[in-house]
């Protein structure tokens, strides 16, 4: 019998539409793959009556409920209180907690705001979870519970509502706890793989092929511009390590430098590495993804090793007097053209002494599109010792898209210059 | 007294995480905006008892229950046999529903299985909302329920789970009837203010002191770096409009220069207006935040206006010889000082020819930190005609973080430097 868990979220920006309630979607993954059952996720707005109201529904159906939300400093913030009251319970002030919001304001140089006390104060029975990222801690508590006349286990974990400061309190201070209650299983077997330039459905049809004998399931999780390839396995069945791995081997080998990763590790990470491995250094010039490309790469920590410099030259003048673009290549075929972005990579390895150098220009829209180079048209280049290479794509969507897809291709064209694959293969072929 | 509403979402891809509930968004989107109270958000996985459930609960708070989910032709589709249930109502077969199924495969040159023909049996009392996307239909069905003695009108609204569906079906069949119901209608006066630099805290204290007299209710969110001040009031109250307003001009007074802009303006695109209007134009000059603040700059369509170029001098070297730092300065005051940036500024400035051009250099962590340089140290300049400027600032956090900080504080920069504010009072002083 599976531990049973309700998620419960708080805020009036879930019940007025203006986000949506990703904590859940993430919390509800963590349990899927723990073998936990979710029975239902609430949703209430910042409203002590509904937020009761929430949590004794909950209790009625799960063995555990993790709550996020409610948990800042401001007067609509109402879990705790909440809580201690369904407890039956007073607030007791922790110091501890106290003192390291007081650290955390200090160390800005600002002064605490006498309401930040509130993220203080906790039920007598809570066992406190630190929140490493900000100033609200969370807690857990375990009670029992009149449900139906009868005194039953129940227990709560209350995170605060901001998912980067939830999801390491989870995967921290919660699962440790979690997996030591009954009712929930040995984490399943994964194999994940991100991918990038082949359709979800294309995906498929190569992936597909190879099921069958095995009772691994595989999942396709597309998040722009990747699409992350996942094999899982229940962890109790026998030698379920092995048979996920025997799979693995038949994925990598139908899938090849499509997958640009194993696990979780991003496109601007694997670049780093490789460049890395070839003890390689890169700079990039920018025209319609802006910085975009610097920002990934700078993204990854010690990329000073191989990173050196970026150029976002947005105006012709910028190309011209910056990268060295000659006026006349520009006039001849235009600021969005292979020659011009041959320029461009060959300036910024000359100016920055990179070994290798990644270039961009492109239509990135809504407007500025012409006949001859319609919204979505990017120009892409290449430069390094001996190797001069260009290549235009059509590529399509918002503005954002265009400058995300962009930046992602540019970064694959660099790692597979590092790993000495065809570079001009990269790209969304499907 | 508002229509209060419970919407209510069933799926398994909801219950383990696969997806997010964004039709739960939508809707309590569609409902905010027509002044519908939404008491609450139930999801649940494809069981029946669990469906069962959620209706019963969802009855017992809201007048109305949205569903979406389990109306397709597999035997896990389960809502229409169980509301059938719940409403003590035997299934009628609908012809014509079952004839559109029938020329739906039939204009797709497909036989129908005969399972599809589930999707034409309803609740005898059911209103049948046609689905000119897919082959289930919706429908509507209003009863007296049994609510703790008493007979109370509740509302039922059942759509298919797919948003290409049930969104148009929605719009077109739902809403007309849904603003005929009483307290529906006049959607509520609101005023969002964009902040940065306060903390929650302090922007409650500020802001709660101006508010008693009106039953104006106020909102916060933060959405890292940036923290949204919400005002609302009930559409259908006299003189909303001047009520909300009024107070709208005493929380501009209360916070002056800490409120960036209105609406749903981002800083770069207010960063935007603001050079627009003073027809000059920007560049800048990136160490840590490594292109961060290009690439929002370019987020903007039409930012080739006034933005020039952005130079991402991540090495000393690159800041030497790109920028023309003097190697000295590197020498005696470090990568990460307020003269290296005034004159990382001063040389985006020259090679751009750009108006106003800001510099960042810190330490982005989470290595590279000293005793007198620690993670989350970020010097700040700023050069323009008869202006240098430079501030250092102790930040913290994530690497991600700190890169977005730092960018939302330059970007603060410029924008104050257009509006004539004093720029070293941006940041985030409480």
């Amino acid at each position: 019998m599976s531990l049973r868990v309700a998620i419960l979220s708080t805020g009036e920006e879930l019940t007025t539409g203006k986000i949506a309630d990703t904590n859940a979607q993430w919390l509800a993954d963590r349990c899927f793959g723990l073998g936990i059952d979710v029975a239902a996720v609430l949703v209430v707005g910042d409203d002590r009556e509904r937020i009761t109201w929430a949590w004794e529904r909950a209790f009625d159906i799960a063995d555990l409920v993790v709550c996020t939300g409610g948990l800042g400093p401001t007067t609509d913030d109402l879990t705790t209180e909440t809580v201690a009251a369904l407890l039956g319970e007073s607030l007791r002030f922790d110091e501890a907690s106290a003192e390291q919001v007081r650290k955390l304001f200090a160390s800005m140089n600002r002064e605490m705001p006498e309401s930040n006390l509130r993220q203080a104060y906790f039920p007598q029975s809570a066992t406190i979870l630190e929140n490493p990222m900000g100033t609200a801690p969370g807690y857990r508590v375990t009670c029992e519970r009149d449900i139906g006349g009868e005194w039953i286990t129940r227990h709560l974990v209350v995170m605060p509502g901001v998912p980067r400061e939830m999801k390491p309190m989870f995967d921290e201070r919660v699962l440790p706890w979690l997996t030591s209650l009954p009712g929930v299983g040995a984490a399943p077997v994964t194999r994940v793989f991100q991918t990038f330039g082949m359709s979800e459905s294309a995906l498929g049809e190569r992936v597909s092929g190879l099921l069958g004998m095995e009772d691994v399931r595989v999942s396709y999780r597309a998040s722009f511009p990747k699409i992350a390839v996942k094999l899982i396995l229940a962890g109790s069945l026998a030698g379920a390590e092995q048979r996920v791995e025997g799979l693995a081997v038949r994925v990598r080998e139908a899938l090849g430098p499509v997958i640009y990763a194993e696990g979780e590790a991003t496109m601007e990470e694997e670049v780093g590495r490789v460049l890395r491995a070839n003890n390689a250094t890169m700079a990039a010039a920018e025209s319609c993804t802006g910085g975009l490309i610097g920002h990934r790469v700078t993204d990854v920590p010690g990329c000073s090793q191989y990173f050196l410099a970026d150029f976002v030259t947005y105006s012709n003048e910028a190309k011209v007097r910056v990268l060295g673009v000659s006026a006349q290549t520009l006039d001849s075929f235009g600021a969005v053209s292979e020659e011009t972005v041959r320029e461009m990579a060959a300036g910024a390895r000359r100016l920055s002494g990179a070994d290798v150098a990644v270039a961009t220009s492109g239509v990135a829209g809504p407007d500025g599109g012409t006949k001859e180079r319609p919204v979505g048209t990017v120009c892409f280049g290449l430069d390094a010792d001996g190797v001069q290479l260009s290549r235009r794509h059509q590529l399509w969507g918002t503005r954002a898209w265009i400058k995300l897809l962009t930046s992602q291709i540019a970064l694959d064209w660099v790692r597979r210059w590092g790993l000495g694959l065809p570079v001009l293969e990269s790209g969304f072929r499907s």
